[in-house]
């Protein structure tokens, strides 16, 4: 570990960020074209930006509800506001744990406070989990990046590890530096030379996300269609694939974006290791399998049928490649079972798949 | 069988057909939205076809193929042309092996004929294959339909059978039926009821295609992500995949469209059927396996990069929703292991995915 390590504790951007003026977040639906700050001024704003993706990734939609939930203490701190926005906020997105992980530990600190004095424990309460997710973040990099150096070393040492990911696990998904994507940083950051294949992740294109990080980073990369990865895999093109959580069960079995599971399926099938990277507010330590049990979000038809981006002359258009009246289905997650998963990388350390891995590491949150 | 299985011998349309003025070509760039249909002049007119996917699918590129040798052999059927052509030809697209098939036969009978005698022969054995087609693709649509009567049957003959494929094996890509869609337009011909789940089938949407034609034909479908099929499978909402081929090895191993190795890998998870339906000349005999043998078409990073579609003011727009200068990979095809599939549905009837299963159909051919 080189000194140089102490950066990941000082991020240059979180997708929330509080100013002089008050909370902004970066509006993650106008990128890759355009980064829009817009004010997060109230409860129902964060509560629409969950919904609408404004603000999307596990850990960033659990802090975005907390501080949601601070602006509303301000406005109205009593038991029923209390209640009300807690239940308003937790039901803006199904999947992902860790809005719900937030929105307890909020409660559970503000619930039996005089009234008086929740406002500004919402706001101490808040700011620590994102600060916590910060050094989460690196925790997940440093961890990573022992894992990547080993099998970078077991290629040979020369060659870029080409790694592909799925969907946005990076710092837009996070306070900083992400949960898959902190791997990569973490490799880049101690010179080990890395390609990624970035899954594009229909139907919402969250691999432009992943493309503009990367892009931003000067880490070397490759947009490819969902459909590429198995052929890549069995081509011997892929090292290692490394993709984030929403939900993790007891038992390892991991929700995350649509698409995940297949991709486990050919890692599998082509005998390439398969890791997930999360910190532990997404592990659901109340649910002992998640194949068929992690409650799975079915999302609106017009994300598939209808797809922006910028036209040759630079301007935004919205296009729908379908016939007209296509009727559509549009799970938003799907959850990889435990024993397609080599190991899952966390803030502690990377650990087995499995209960008693889990155990191992997290008996203390159990 | 009725005497309404008749029918299924008197297509309704083609995608190229030969019409008072000369032979026109449906623009499948164009659809879903525009039926334009386009002159076949000439060769170069038929390789261009080929190249930029106007005309796509695998018996139908082989078919079009044979159609621009027979335009050439009209303007020159000296053996210099005959040779050159066939070359041209074959190089439009490399992985599917009917192009070639076609090509061998037109020149298995041109090349021993007098100059003079090329052209009339040429037309005859161009026309000789569309119409061999016609019957090739009202087989399998026989053979299929017995397959999923049987498998409805096992799901309790009640509710829809749900079937899944990827990319468009329909009457588009062939001259009637199709091949995967074949199956299903047997179904709905003797009244059975399914549910078809389309893959969208990234990068060029030939999932468009397929809810074009089932929508034409009034068969129920819904577009998904390619990323979805795996969910589907492990919630219990597919009974069976059935996809088409553009190449298939003497082993059974079959390239088609990219990411169907992926829905192979799901299916097999999760105990579903998977079949691959086929004409006889879609076989590779000379191949004994297909994994890392077949080769694989790279094609450019805009069909990834740039996605066209009807606006909502109903013109037609191309936009990018990535990021500028973004590198892709694209591969146009994948090759799914034989072990992965639960039969091949030919015009001969279905066999077992392996050689010995392919020999005794078709030992005659091998």
């Amino acid at each position: 570990m080189t000194q140089n390590w102490q950066h990941f504790f000082n991020p240059p951007w979180s997708p929330v960020m509080e100013k002089a003026g008050g909370l902004v977040f970066l509006d993650q639906t106008r990128l890759p074209f355009e980064e829009v700050w817009l004010p997060l001024r109230d409860m129902a704003t964060a509560a629409q930006a969950i919904r609408a993706m404004q603000v999307r990734g596990a850990p960033l939609i659990g802090i975005t509800a907390a501080f949601g939930l601070a602006l509303q203490m301000d406005v109205d701190a009593s038991d029923a506001s209390l209640t009300a926005s807690i239940a308003e906020l937790a039901e803006t997105r199904p999947t992902a744990v860790n809005l719900r992980w937030a929105l307890n530990r909020m409660n559970s600190i503000l619930a039996p406070l005089p009234v008086s004095e929740r406002a500004a424990a919402a706001w101490t309460e808040a700011r620590a989990i994102a600060a916590e997710d910060i050094q989460t973040g690196a925790a997940i990099a440093k961890h990573g990046y022992e894992l990547v150096k080993t099998l970078h070393a077991q290629k040979g040492g020369t060659a870029p590890l080409r790694i592909l990911t799925h969907c946005n696990a990076g710092w837009l998904g996070t306070m900083a530096w992400g949960t898959a994507l902190a791997v990569m940083y973490g490799a880049q950051h101690f010179g080990l030379p890395i390609h990624v294949y970035v899954d594009e992740t229909r139907p919402r294109f969250q691999g432009a996300l992943t493309a503009w990080e990367l892009g931003r980073a000067g880490i070397s990369h490759q947009v490819i269609t969902d459909n590429a990865g198995g052929h890549l895999m069995q081509e011997g093109l892929v090292d290692v694939a490394i993709v984030g959580a929403d939900r993790v069960a007891r038992n390892g079995d991991a929700a995350n974006k649509i698409g995940t599971y297949l991709k486990a399926l050919a890692a599998f099938d082509n005998n390439i290791p398969f890791y997930v990277a999360l910190p532990a507010t997404t592990f659901d330590f109340a649910l002992a399998s998640g194949v068929r049990a992690i409650p799975i979000e079915e999302r609106a038809a017009a994300e598939v049928l209808a797809i922006s981006g910028r036209t040759a002359a630079g301007e935004m258009a919205t296009v729908q490649p379908y016939p007209a009246n296509t009727l559509v289905s549009n799970p938003g997650f799907d959850v990889t079972p435990a024993r397609l998963i080599s190991g899952l990388i966390t803030e502690r350390g990377i650990c087995a798949a499995s209960e008693a891995g889990i155990q191992g590491m997290f008996a203390d949150l159990m």
